[in-house]
């Protein structure tokens, strides 16, 4: 095992691996640019070594810098948490051949991985159904038509130069994919000089859900269940719980059979997400795979009781997977939201500035992931999210109940919060149902203000 | 359901109740004496109504002045918590008299089991082992020979008159019986004019094991498991764990049974608890049964999932037990320690005061049940405890190492606490090898001093 990991990271997610390397017994060595210093989460690590200016470019992803701190302060491994270089398979790789651990996966999986493209192919060869695409080129409606009745309807015609929604229109039937070809060809042609357009398969509303997984350099690989995310306001998610509500269990158990066949196929190890869409008769279709460990684990943790990091940590070194996927269940109902310091009231611009009360909610069940506390100072410089609250409960309905309260109860001060719209959400009779997809927010309750 | 309860308590399980009070969606009237006018839990409260001065006689266990905030505020029932009212079956009665429901046992119950001898009678009724004792007065050297053969050494010679450890002997074989009888009963002749004694089978170093219990109105009751709580200094337990470590499974189980035998015997519902000491030889024996919630109530709702304030209220409301004994599973291992406002170098003695810095320690599987935030006065009059800091992990190995973490973690300025003695005791190699018992902590690691 690592005498002493280096943290690549900032914010919860800094404050978290330090916590679980020191419940290993391992030092932590924290970096941060200047506009962290001095940061409460720094005080919880072994050392703390500055990396350069706030801008990310010269600090959080710079990578000899980092790596050269690893080197300086003695550290085998590097942690890099989710965001900056968490994806960069070159860091990874850099790393490695600097002699220091990557804790995340084999850089080939990484690069296998890395695009849309590469990983529908992986997920193929895997047979884990992606979304159906026409074979290339659609030139005549004929072409355009067999397609459409091979997958069913909706279709989506989308232009291949396309981009921002342009050259893209949605067939419900042979008519309006007649009209909606011509369009979109129109289109096309007139924004790119390029009217050449293919088809897919349009899934209405689906709801977005991913399967965890944790794999060690034995060939080992086990999933931890699913997670729901299909709350999502401009791509970014708001609320993420397990199970997925409405998701039948053979769905649930195919899902996860195929997450564990896709990453066996790309010969993965460590954490990973294999997310999904899923449509409303409940076919589900492989989007991408997150090479890392993302910002709703402790979803997982809750229900299944393992703890993600730590697994990170203890596979990056090379031992074996401690459970098989036998010993893993999903027990009760988790759910998280995501606390970020902006102003709903404005549009969710970014609110920097100096927390003055920070009076987080307790309780039985209740879990904060947070590096604030009052006094501190929001930078404008990097993302947003200043707490994740968490509440783990047997029922989805207690769930709601518990986080209502803690909602309730939350007191922060000095910044504006999403708390006031993550309480509009949990009394949301749709949500509360289980029937929203990843367009229920800015479709019915947050539409986007015509301009 | 209810739709308000008074709870009749303060600090740290006066908000716990306030808290699943909300989580059922019940609203929670708080009381107060003046010495917590303005403390921070009352905040969380729906309302808070001062019920007189500093003094718990005319305060928090001034019954008329409960009874009536319950009757003015429109309460329909009242929490006790633990302590001041919560074991008085008047308090009982009166409420009920009062048409306010007490949210606890039967009187009937708890005046069964309200004291060692009484709760004793039920526990043999129940097929319940006790700590054999001879059947009265011992008058000769052959009775008490007898005795000691029938129960087998060592025996404890005890003057019927006794008490604080006077008149009190331990006798090994035949021989220190005879000279521990007579010095006894001079011993006692000289401090009570009363040389009578009886004899008892002494426990040699037990562990004290209980078992959480909770039932309904409809004859249902069942156990949460067992905790340990050995670890204890003059009478207050420090720390509490579950499950028992190095206790063979099929004594817990029996225990457990008896446990619930000995609550269907007494007629008992809602939360109680029942305490054994546990002899070197995993022979079980029956103390007594706290008729109420109890400080360590969080260790079981961790390793069960079971909220157990939340069942006290369903069940006094009249509702059935959600879960049957089977539902019930003992899941990884939870440990908490009550941290107190005292100072352990000064022989523990209360530090009162206004708490400068609060930094409770945070990560998965920790919980902190607390009523302090930094700002908060420890006024002098109460129990000293300003926290419990409990972890769940999936070994008893990782709870230890979490909490020596958590420890560590854990800031408090302005104020004495136990943290410093609690780290000692998470480094003792007996406590990490599961070999204490209850006289570990005076006898090996904090003798008494001499005076």
């Amino acid at each position: 095992m690592f005498n002493r990991i280096l943290v690549a990271n900032r914010g919860e997610i800094a404050l978290r691996v330090i916590r679980a390397c020191h419940d290993l017994g391992i030092e932590a060595v924290a970096v941060y640019s200047e506009a962290d210093r001095g940061a409460p989460w720094l005080d919880f690590a072994d050392q703390a070594v500055c990396i350069g200016p706030a801008v990310s470019a010269q600090s959080y992803l710079n990578i000899p810098r980092i790596i050269a701190t690893a080197e300086k302060t003695g550290a085998q491994a590097i942690h890099p948490g989710y965001g900056f270089l968490s994806e960069n398979s070159k860091f990874a790789e850099q790393c490695r051949d600097s002699g220091i651990e990557f804790i995340g996966p084999p850089v080939g999986a990484m690069d296998r991985l890395g695009n849309k493209d590469k990983s529908k192919t992986v997920a193929r060869a895997a047979k884990v159904p992606t979304v159906p695409g026409s074979d290339g080129l659609v030139e005549t409606e004929e072409q355009a038509k067999k397609f459409a009745n091979m997958v069913g309807y909706p279709v989506l015609v989308k232009a291949s130069a396309g981009g921002g929604g342009r050259g893209m229109r949605v067939a419900r039937d042979d008519a309006s994919l007649a009209t909606g070809l011509s369009a979109a060809r129109a289109e096309a042609e007139a924004a790119f000089k390029d009217g050449s357009v293919f088809l897919e398969k349009y899934l209405d509303r689906p709801r977005h859900v991913e399967v965890q997984l944790i794999g060690d350099q034995h060939g080992n690989v086990i999933h931890l269940f699913e997670r729901d995310c299909s709350l999502q306001r401009r791509h970014q998610k708001l609320v993420e719980e397990s199970p997925s509500p409405n998701l039948p269990d053979s769905v649930r158990q195919e899902m996860c059979a195929a997450a564990v066949r896709l990453a066996k196929e790309a010969g993965y190890y460590n954490a990973g997400t294999c997310e999904f869409l899923v449509d409303q008769q409940n076919n589900y279709y492989f989007i991408e795979v997150n090479a890392r460990v993302q910002v709703e684990h402790p979803v997982t943790e809750l229900v299944t009781g393992v703890d993600v990091i730590r697994e990170q940590i203890r596979v990056a070194a090379g031992e074996k997977l401690r459970y098989e996927q036998k010993d893993v269940q999903q027990r009760g109902h988790a759910i998280e939201v995501r606390i970020n310091a902006e102003d709903p009231a404005h549009d969710f611009r970014p609110s920097a500035g100096t927390v003055k009360t920070w009076r987080p909610p307790g309780g039985p069940g209740v879990r904060i992931d947070s590096h604030v506390c009052a006094g501190y100072r929001v930078p404008p410089n990097y993302d947003s999210m200043v707490a994740k609250l968490l509440v783990h409960q047997p029922t989805r309905a207690e769930a709601f109940a518990v986080m209502r309260r803690c909602l309730r109860e939350f007191v922060v001060e000095g910044i504006h919060t999403t708390i006031p719209i993550l309480k509009t959400i949990f009394d949301n009779e749709d949500f509360i149902a289980g029937n929203v997809d990843t367009t229920y927010i800015e479709r019915v309750m947050m539409p986007p203000k015509v301009s």
